[in-house]
């Protein structure tokens, strides 16, 4: 039994992989190229198991560890396997060109978007405002990271914020799919931030954090 | 000479008056009650001059700090004196029926729709993502809050950040007036929990912070 599948071994799927793995859940690797998959799975520790993108996907949480593009392909491309399962999309649809829109209209979201594309599937939002740095450390300034997750089905929301919980984060459940809307909005914001001069101290190592 | 009209004298202009009175600013109050406005000039000392909406906005910056509905009147109501001003505008656009969606559509902004009522002015979202308590403290957890600034004027958004950072705030320039959706929507969320029983913790004294 798996409990975890995660698609994608960039900073971000590393990141969460460490973060699953301090939980003590059993993990997956996929990648499309195996060969990253196994080496990060290597560095997690004996028991996770790993393999390309023609492996079904056998946790009953699947993150998707990916930009937007990349995680339509591989939604398209997995559809069948995601079937009943809860399938976590972390992306931020910014136009890079610009660092000032998003590449979704106002009315949608990029979970919204990926979410039609797989319909036996429940999506979740969560981990798009977190960046890898803190997120690999699960804490800043000696606070646990703070997780927005948003998703129709509680029972998909559920699992996700358990998971955060147990991974030492702070899990808050702002609601249904749609609000991925305001999550993805509000961190095009905060990485335009980073992306800008005047204000040297961000560098794509903050943590957007409700205090107090 | 007056620095900053601050227009209503709920628990948002009043914090909003006590950060300006701290950062030395020449005060006007305007309220619809004008013995409300007196009341609130009174407790910032003396200097501070009222009055009621009859009244000319004086200061170079004009605080609107109202709810929506009634900022839309206001702004109707004085549109000829808040030509070539810095209009703040501080409004959460919220349902209330339902705390689940904005009042205003998805490709605009209460900013927005606020500054298409007074062409003349230079509008300016600030200090919706900050509740009254913290604001009125000026920090939380011992950090000084975050204020997110979106303005078209490049001027007018310089104006409010120094503003401010004399109020011993912290300015986050996050681009042009559209970028209030972004502020709005993520408020939603954040005012959302505040009213969700699930966290108890969360009791309208939060503060929306970018840390590390």
């Amino acid at each position: 039994m798996t409990d975890i599948t995660i698609i994608g071994t960039g900073n971000m799927g590393s990141a969460i992989a460490k973060r699953a793995a301090a939980a003590g859940r059993s993990l997956q690797i996929l990648d499309r190229t195996p060969e990253n998959a196994a080496r990060l799975a290597g560095e997690l520790g004996s028991g996770v198991i790993s393999g390309g993108l023609a492996e079904p996907a056998l946790g009953d949480i699947v993150v998707l560890a990916l930009y937007y593009g990349p995680a339509q392909e591989v939604v398209t491309r997995l559809r069948g396997s995601l079937t009943g399962k809860t399938v976590v999309d972390i992306s931020n649809p910014i136009d890079v060109e610009t660092f000032d829109s998003l590449v979704v209209g106002p009315g949608t979201s990029a979970a919204e978007e990926l979410a039609k594309l797989a319909p036996e599937a429940s999506f979740v939002k969560a981990f798009n405002t977190t960046f890898a740095g803190p997120l690999s450390e699960g804490s800043v300034d000696g606070q646990p990271l703070d997780v927005f997750i948003a998703a129709d089905s509680e029972e998909a929301r559920k699992q996700v914020a358990d998971f955060a919980s147990a991974a030492g984060l702070r899990p808050l459940e702002v609601g249904g799919l749609r609000h991925a809307r305001e999550l993805e909005g509000f961190q095009l914001l905060v990485m335009a931030l980073q992306a800008n001069p005047a204000y040297e101290n961000f560098n794509w190592g903050t943590a957007l954090k409700i205090l107090g």
